[in-house]
């Protein structure tokens, strides 16, 4: 009886830690986030229960893992980047604490450096930018995101789940005095086959981005430029190989 | 002939990811930080260059990345945490293309928020804190950083290489309009089995924190206040089996 939150990383299966692959090889059941890699949803054992959180709220999937829990099954709570970092693992942790379940944290590979790297695009890079800011294109409570505060942020910008609301969110950082020509890119699907990366300016970026598909992150500032720079990213097709098999 | 980037992830060995062990353990050199697990250099085969990484400057690290794989080598430059998280990667990775050499850059997980984790701290959580700052205790030019900007920053502020210089940072937030009862975290070794915590507030943490071992993670913010809620965080010690074994 124990709750493992598992980090399943941006995309690509290769992505996930050791830690993490071996836990999901060995548990009983498996709640999985549709941004999982389905091939890491296939490592849990054959038998293994196979629940997925989509038609789940957040209420069902703590009351769920509990559940899980407590008829003595070892579960893996598997989760899209980091469990910490816009993942509500937070509040899945409370709940488990809350019922007594003993349960570990997995951290895992957050899109917000992996996703712009698989695009060329180092967040941090000394004398471009020294600082990284992470945020949502809404506020906890569906609302706008504070773009005052976000339009006064030194160094990067890095905004998950941005697409739909890309254009409403690049007149309102300009409105709040974030230059127009600020460097700007989207990458679609990122560390997967099908990534596709689009760069412009903030005043732009939504036109260039229309049609593309999800999820998608959001990258603004000088780093962007930089993209062009180290020249070809080498991407190969993910491997679920056992390593040093 | 090519190079690999890898993120080593934060401490636990267990937290690199599978495709960067697949890497490793299939190198003809590596060239490893001091803060990459031991363990982890261990994996590289028998035969293969280990080339400390420590008493090089980066141009060097640039040149050597360069002509182990001009011989004809496949080399993995195995980085603390994420390449590109202040991992300088971006100049590794411009060096490497500058001179014609196939690379690649697998992501690692940052200590941002998996350091935080193990010390039972969401650096976002639904209510508390919807934007992550990611900063470093000095700014590129080795002088204070832009205490102005860090102290508007809205959420949770991650520090990171900030032990060393913590009075001085603590005392140029405060300066700077960040509240002296600001909830304050410092996590040393982070992930391992000795890692240490301490909390306190923003004015009192340099005391509270005084004689720490580094590396150690910075954390400010209304969440570190959420780790005495989610109870026990289990934590177990690394295990460096291959995973399905």
């Amino acid at each position: 009886m124990r709750v493992a939150l598992v980090g399943a990383g941006p995309g690509d299966p290769g992505l996930i830690t050791v830690r993490g692959l071996e836990l999901l090889r060995g548990c009983d059941a498996v709640v999985y986030d549709r941004l999982a890699a389905a091939e890491l949803v296939d490592e849990a054992p054959h038998d293994a229960l196979r629940i997925p959180r989509d038609e789940l709220t957040q209420a069902q999937v703590n009351e769920v893992l509990v559940r899980l829990a407590l008829q003595g099954l070892d579960v893996v709570r598997l989760k899209g980047g980091d469990p910490y970092v816009f993942g509500r693992g937070g509040e899945e942790a409370a709940a488990l604490a809350a019922a007594g379940i003993p349960f570990e944290v997995v951290p895992g590979v957050s899109s917000l450096a992996a996703v712009p790297a698989a695009a060329g695009i180092p967040v941090t890079h000394r004398g471009v930018a020294d600082t990284v800011t992470l945020a949502t294109a809404r506020s906890a409570d569906g609302g706008p995101p504070d773009y005052a505060s976000l339009a006064a942020t030194r160094g990067t910008l890095v905004l998950f789940m941005g697409l739909a609301r890309l254009r409403e969110v690049a007149a309102g950082l300009i409105a709040a005095g974030m230059p127009p020509e600020t460097h700007a890119a989207v990458v679609a699907r990122g560390t997967l086959p099908d990534q596709e990366v689009v760069t412009g300016t903030l005043d732009r970026i939504a036109d260039a981005a229309d049609g593309l598909p999800g999820p998608a992150l959001v990258v603004l500032g000088e780093v962007v430029a930089l993209a062009g720079r180290p020249g070809r990213v080498i991407r190969e097709a993910a491997t679920m190989e056992t390593p040093g098999a």
